[in-house]
């Protein structure tokens, strides 16, 4: 097994976010379902897009948020996704590898426009995310660069990824490609619906022993287990991965790890205005200590300061010197 | 002379901003001149856009950003400039029509893509800017919707749209109209290097009579006048105009109406994040409070409220519910 060149090597939905405030009354009339995430077809997507306020556009896509996390604070990276040949592509393409995350994923010509997410932010700081996949839902299984996936430390991989069918089948063989060459995996189960359509495959790669770090929040780990309550849940889980970690917004965040419980509390935040990209800044914080072989109570401490800093503006990509947070924590 | 059916209609560059922290030394690599605005061709464009950092989008453009203030506190406003097909493109056209502006120029189909803005925002708050025009610098004379300019009760041009030789006949044209029908003109003079360009050209205008409302700030008023001091850069324009208008950054901005001076202090702001937009939407304040009859100081007072919102974050289009930040004022 050789020295990794990455740190972690990601694949993911290649997203431009398009993001405006919208009050519930908007939601209820649209039927957009409040915090979570729908796929949307193209037509739907430029109805929306039409009856939605003023936006402005950031790049997102949950593992790459996570990227862009990690690459702030210093660990080297790689992403696999697809984006179109167009302007919001070139634009996705642009902003990751400003970070310095290596991106070589060849970008699709089959004429399907790059994806983009329309987030309504509502007053209370949730998002509800209605997602058309566009050209990042055939991500060919070719695209899977094996040298990438062997050469990265750990391989990330977002729940978000296994509605598509062609993703699907190109992270079962990274999964595969990673195994081979004696990497771990983390995973995050990114969304209760996404859950609900995919639970037995997600619960075949726990049970398989796929899954290292497995990344979660309240409602989507009671949703895997099929159990009410957060406690009886990690007990179902916990057992079954030798890392879970679950957060739980303001309340912080716990992880199970070799039979031990691990707890921080929620860094503070001044005032909360979207909670977008929360979940996936708080996977960068972790796994950013985690591969620098820190305690695990010391990676969830770093991940709460990261998802402090990006609920704190709009947006799923960092704002603020991450590194500058981390010293600043005493982290 | 009918009651006007648009209290502004504004003719400018229809540009998305692309916008990253630099620091100095990125600023004196590239050879950007700080705090002004520079043309860039496609070629600079794209080489530039590869060296800077991860970006944000918003839709810009400076005399859309002041349409979209005054459409924030209730104004009726129509917009004329000109974008491409493309993603871009859509995005301003979305962005400017959900703010209730009326906007019906036809896309360009002539290959150019939509212009764009490369803004670096240094930590001083400063802004630099770069554009590449693309789409907007075409704007043809028969895009000059008449029956818009005659039914605006104030024409409102940005002094930036004298640079590209076509706009600058369609506004000449569009001054014609917007006299025929008896209704104001203002103009902001936009940047000291287009007014280095252009000085001949807005002095004729002057001259002329046909400007009634000039917005300014320190620099842009001395580079006109070709006098050092701000005080006798005002005196040589102020007569020459029936409404001059000056900003002055954190000390405030002055109106000489009537031979009569009025002088407010700038409105308090916690952090400056981005002055990117601060004229802007000092002229979007002044202008909506000048139709609705208000006193200068007032038109004053209301400029310097909105200008504080805009450089609080990164952007040129407000965050906050302007028309809730005036109430708040009192004004």
């Amino acid at each position: 097994m050789t020295q990794p060149q990455y740190d972690v090597v990601a694949i993911g939905n290649a997203i431009v976010d398009v993001i405006a405030p919208a009050d519930d009354a908007f939601l209820a009339q649209h039927a957009l379902p409040k915090g979570g995430m729908q796929l949307i077809d193209a037509a739907t997507a430029d109805f929306l897009y039409s009856e939605m306020g003023a936006a402005r556009e950031t790049s997102g896509g949950s593992a790459a948020n996570t990227l862009a996390g990690l690459a702030a604070l210093g660990k080297s990276c790689g992403f696999i996704g697809q984006v179109a040949d167009d302007q919001l592509g070139r634009i996705f393409t642009h902003d990751i590898r400003a970070l310095g995350v290596d991106y070589r994923t060849p970008v699709s010509n089959g004429g399907i426009p790059t994806a983009r997410c329309l987030v309504m932010v509502t007053p209370d700081a949730q998002r509800t995310m209605n997602t058309f996949l566009g050209a990042s839902q055939h991500l060919p299984a070719d695209a899977i660069d094996a040298d990438m996936i062997r050469a990265g430390g750990i391989l990330y991989l977002e729940g978000y990824l296994w509605d598509p069918e062609e993703p699907r089948q190109a992270m079962r063989s990274a999964i595969e490609m990673a195994r081979a060459a004696g990497r771990k995996i983390a995973f995050t189960l990114s969304d209760g619906f996404v859950i609900e359509r995919h639970r037995a495959d997600f619960m075949d790669l726990i049970n398989g022993g796929l899954i290292d770090i497995l990344f979660s929040n309240e409602a989507e780990i009671q949703a895997l287990a099929e159990v009410q309550g957060f406690e009886k849940a990690v007990a179902a889980i916990a057992s079954k991965v030798p890392v879970l970690v679950s957060t739980r917004s303001e309340k912080g965040a716990i992880a199970i790890a070799g039979g031990e419980r691990h707890e921080v509390y929620a860094a503070a935040v001044e005032e909360v205005i979207d909670t977008t990209g929360a979940g996936d800044l708080f996977a960068a914080g972790f796994l950013a200590a985690f591969v620098e072989g820190e305690d695990i109570t010391q990676c969830l401490k770093l991940g709460a300061v990261c998802a402090a800093e990006i609920i704190a503006h709009y947006g799923a990509r960092p704002e603020a010197d991450l590194k500058a947070l981390r010293a600043h924590s005493g982290l």
